[in-house]
């Protein structure tokens, strides 16, 4: 997605080897235009997919699942990382390693809102080394859902997520796949091959 | 908004006296379809002001928020409640109470994205105590931005923290006032003043 190569060019920030800051229009400030057209892109490549529901992980997912839904004109659900006395007892849980702040969390999604029935595609703003999308695959698969596939914002090329979850059969679509980056001068190049 | 209070009468759960549980369209799973229309009702109820950013906290806050920026076309900000390293550290910050997890959290917002040339509407799912209000307004306070008001999707009417803002001078937008609510049979009623 050119549009998309062209902001995180002009406005991405490269922090070390691994830390790719989106924050001016993706992770804290978000551009809701953007967004607009990102989700319909991911509506438009799993439009025929059948899909039932977008599930996401809070908080950064939110933004692009919320347009693909509305695109998609199917519910979203953002799975929960925390507990909250306002969340149902009974849900599907799955604990998912994090890379960025060290440690574990548990995300959480209501057995209410997902069921056998669906076909859900999940859609998350990066994908680096692929636990958050691991951890929905799991809920998923709690769920005894169908996973049509995985919409990303931003993969990291060079981290081994996207080959870990392609090669588990699940078709991946990323806007914008990072082949290299590099904090002097942020240089970042893209994989052309992406959308 | 007669559609959205449509919604928490048939989809509502009441929980004991005060929590009002509305995760199958607001808060957990989020129907895009009902965020486009009170995003367009925001947007609507403030045209006039001269709005430059729209800010929440995350996460509930953030599709209503979206949605409201996207039709004032003006960029959305959510307040982070965690710490995270990829997160600027120079920042506006401000100590939350939360009477639902109890203890406080600390909202932060990046310098980069708020300034005293910005006017800010608020956003956010629910307005009980007012305290998240009250955060994102000391905020706005630190960065020198002028407030335009803000726009809550449900009010609970019987709680203090609608009087408490507006007490402040600042203009509250609810799209649905609750005068009191009940378990039993989870009985709701509005009032009927709201837009």
């Amino acid at each position: 997605m050119d549009l998309l190569k062209q902001r995180i060019r002009s406005e991405g920030r490269v922090i070390g080897t691994d830390i790719l800051k989106v924050d001016s229009f993706l992770n804290h400030q978000v551009d809701p235009v953007l967004m607009q057209k990102i989700g319909q892109e991911f509506a438009s490549l799993f439009a025929d997919q059948g899909i039932t529901k977008v599930v996401t992980i809070e908080s950064s997912g939110i933004a692009p699942a919320l347009l693909t839904g509305l695109y998609l004109n199917v519910p979203v659900i953002f799975a929960k990382k925390t507990e909250s006395r306002n969340l149902d007892t009974e849900t599907y849980h799955a604990a998912v390693h994090s890379f960025t702040r060290g440690g574990e969390y548990i995300i959480r999604v209501s057995k209410r809102y997902l069921t056998a029935d669906d076909t859900v595609l999940f859609i998350d703003d990066f994908l680096a080394r692929g636990r958050a999308l691991l951890g929905l695959l799991e809920i998923a698969e709690q769920a005894g859902a169908r996973v049509a596939g995985a919409g990303v914002v931003i993969e990291k090329g060079f981290q081994d997520g996207g080959s870990l979850i392609r090669n588990m059969g699940i078709r991946v679509e990323s806007l914008a796949i990072i082949k290299a980056m590099s904090e002097e001068g942020t240089k970042i190049s893209f994989d052309e091959q992406t959308n």
